[in-house]
């Protein structure tokens, strides 16, 4: 058995820090890295992509709304046209840095709340496609398990991997609770350690109402942003671990 | 006898229109599109990348500040890791447009205060260049004759295109008169031509204060900005056409 | 009888022009002046209230989702404490360049999808009138006549003047035809001042599917940014005029 | 004998996270407030200032370069037309988020690059006094002692109040140590508090190679952005205190 470790990196901008992105890059194999439009500064970007190369953690374009104010985290009903054309802007941007420091662009997994509109939404969920198609067929994508977004890019030939959500709480229907709800963040790494384990090995997660909710992820996400990320992390590496789970990219 | 013409494309940004991209892609052999900084929202970037792919016009990377206000004509006093960043960023954004039409960025041109700055700032001259040959030193750099910039590039190994304006007045040194003093921005089609004969047949050009300053450019500049555009590049192939003058791109 | 003619002006950015404000200055009675979110430079803000200021037009702040790639066109998911402080602080921003111009912020307007949303959106029209109210509650809003915004600033106690659109198509309903289908955008000077007149003596207007529909508007906006903006501002100040009707501000 | 305690505050942005207001207002009498353009979106700055109102310390605008991505530390060549409309943008803008917070802008204070520049560039320092004169000749301006820009606020009849860094190094000349420079920065309470009470009581400070600088600030500045900057304002409290010295406004 095996399992691949995502974080959200590369999501400081300028004189703003946000994460421990050295401490996560020796947790993780897959770095989902900010493309400048919900965060991150090309120069903190370009660092951070070194630290990835460095240590062999692969790098994927996390994708978002131009939003810095919002961090990405709010929806924005842009033109599908738009849309493709700046989720290709995004990822030759990461791309370019990516490659200036002897790695590239794995995957792609959009941010925030695209990453939530693109679970329902048909037409941002193929303009997202579309520009994946556009720049890489043979870019994964990466998302929440029954979206439409992973339905479109199975059905536009890309390569699609699931993931899951250690430091997240899950609603019945299997899709995350609302940041703005009680429950929408967990942060104790042993419990967080615990329900990664059981998602792996059990191929479940319980959900805030105690409803016990069938998830079999190629990946599992721990946020970088989170206080707590670096703790979580080590405790589900040692979790895993000690469970013979081994910790592998997902290619 | 052959020259590139070259202009400054994909300048609109978002509800805002500049330039006439068709039209003046009809006319030159390399489009200096611009890369999000200093203007061009993606999707305006990508309509240009395939109006000029679909006319075989080369797309350089117009790299400039990110000053969206200013329009990249203000000087920044940007670090040089930080600068190096942003033009990597930039040149892997356009490309990503570029090659999701069907072409490649194949140069790079400051744009800009950038493009002034580098004419003699060591350290910025510097940065552009560390980014071109970290992204792919292959790349072309097109410049103004004398700059530091071309000669650190020629020092890195990189190809240099020198490059004239058909539209801006010279001083007697051979750099640009400002825009801020008279003199600065020429629009008259006819005289514009003559100019750029000249400058190919012969040399040289005639600066403000009526010195010839010697120029063998490899390249001129029409900007695609100016209200006169199409009418000065028209006017430009019509009379290097008469004079048996080719318009070639310089590769 | 009387009514006032109202235009969205300040809506250039940097190097990008849009509308022709001093002749629509010469034309209107109530400029809404963009606010820097969606579009407007301090600079070009501070010319459009000093013009404005020149010919005593009144100056209202035209308050929008911050987003100058997408001209507040789009939707954005905005928390409403969020909002609160970015129209009072939008509007605070116009009323420093109005009162240095002579002249002062007299009433507010939202603008593109914000003017949309708060038709309907309960939480974002309640916001912006709690920035109002915040400001200086004594500031009458322009709005939809029906629209939750105004309901819920009548409420607060603040003063609502309805309008009309001159040059965009109606729905039965009363709310205007979306940009995105046809028969949104009316540019025919003789027909919109035939439609003006029209809602003015008679109160009524005739949507897209011939339905005539129930208006009587204090104030009637003209787009500034429409290339036929100023004929048809000219042809409606001539129809009302023949017809006796003036054009007045709406204090 | 009495001196006032300014801080430099409301300069996170968005989801970044930047200083400790709420700790640093029960320390400091002036409060500057970013005002956006180098740091501080609309609700930051609304909580800010509610916060400075409720405890009684003033709000100053702290009106710095439009550059979120360089923190607003980097010098921008703006024209003076421009600048000085964005600073009276600026102004206004948080003057709004003040006054909707029951207090009102008080002072002017510039913010990095900016305050760097006006200490010698004669267009930008004008350029910003011309905006404080447009928006409110009443409002005093915080700067260096010895710098074209209080000469020119003095020169325009502006109250000008000289200040003194408690936690930066000097050069002998009086002026600050650029941040690139070793000694630039200093962080140690005591040191920091002793040359405070040195500033005071005897008007002379230390510079980094041993000269005595004269200097008789009416305020002393701690950055709100250093991590140590509560440690600092804490001692620096306890040890004029101790010496009798009484913290107070300017005005």
């Amino acid at each position: 058995m095996a399992i691949d470790l995502n974080s959200d990196l590369g999501e400081s901008f300028g004189a703003w820090r946000l994460g421990d992105d050295e401490a996560m890059l020796a947790l993780v194999t897959s770095a989902n890295v900010a493309c400048g439009f919900h965060a991150g500064d090309p120069a903190a970007l370009l660092a951070t992509c070194r630290a990835a190369a460095s240590r062999a953690v692969r790098i994927g374009a996390q994708v978002g709304y131009r939003d810095l104010a919002g961090f990405g985290r709010r929806f924005i009903d842009i033109s599908p046209s738009d849309l493709t054309a700046e989720v290709i802007y995004q990822i030759g941007a990461l791309d370019g840095l990516a490659q200036a420091s002897g790695s590239a662009v794995g995957y792609v997994k959009p941010h925030g709340a695209l990453y939530n509109a693109v679970v329902h939404h048909h037409e941002q969920a193929r303009a997202v496609v579309a520009a994946v198609v556009a720049y890489d067929p043979t870019l994964p994508v990466l998302g929440l398990p029954g979206s439409v977004f992973l339905a479109e890019a199975e059905a536009a030939g890309l390569r699609t991997v699931t993931e899951a959500f250690a430091d997240r709480g899950y609603l019945p229907t299997g899709e995350l609770v609302p940041r703005s709800q009680p429950g929408a963040v967990l942060s104790d790494p042993d419990l967080v350690a615990a329900r990664v384990l059981r998602m792996v090995e059990a191929g479940e997660v319980v959900a805030v109402d105690g409803t016990v909710v069938r998830t079999r992820p190629a990946s599992v996400c721990v946020h970088g942003d989170s206080p707590a990320a670096v703790a979580m992390a080590v405790a589900i590496r040692d979790r895993l671990g000690a469970a013979g789970v081994a910790i592998a990219a997902f290619v």
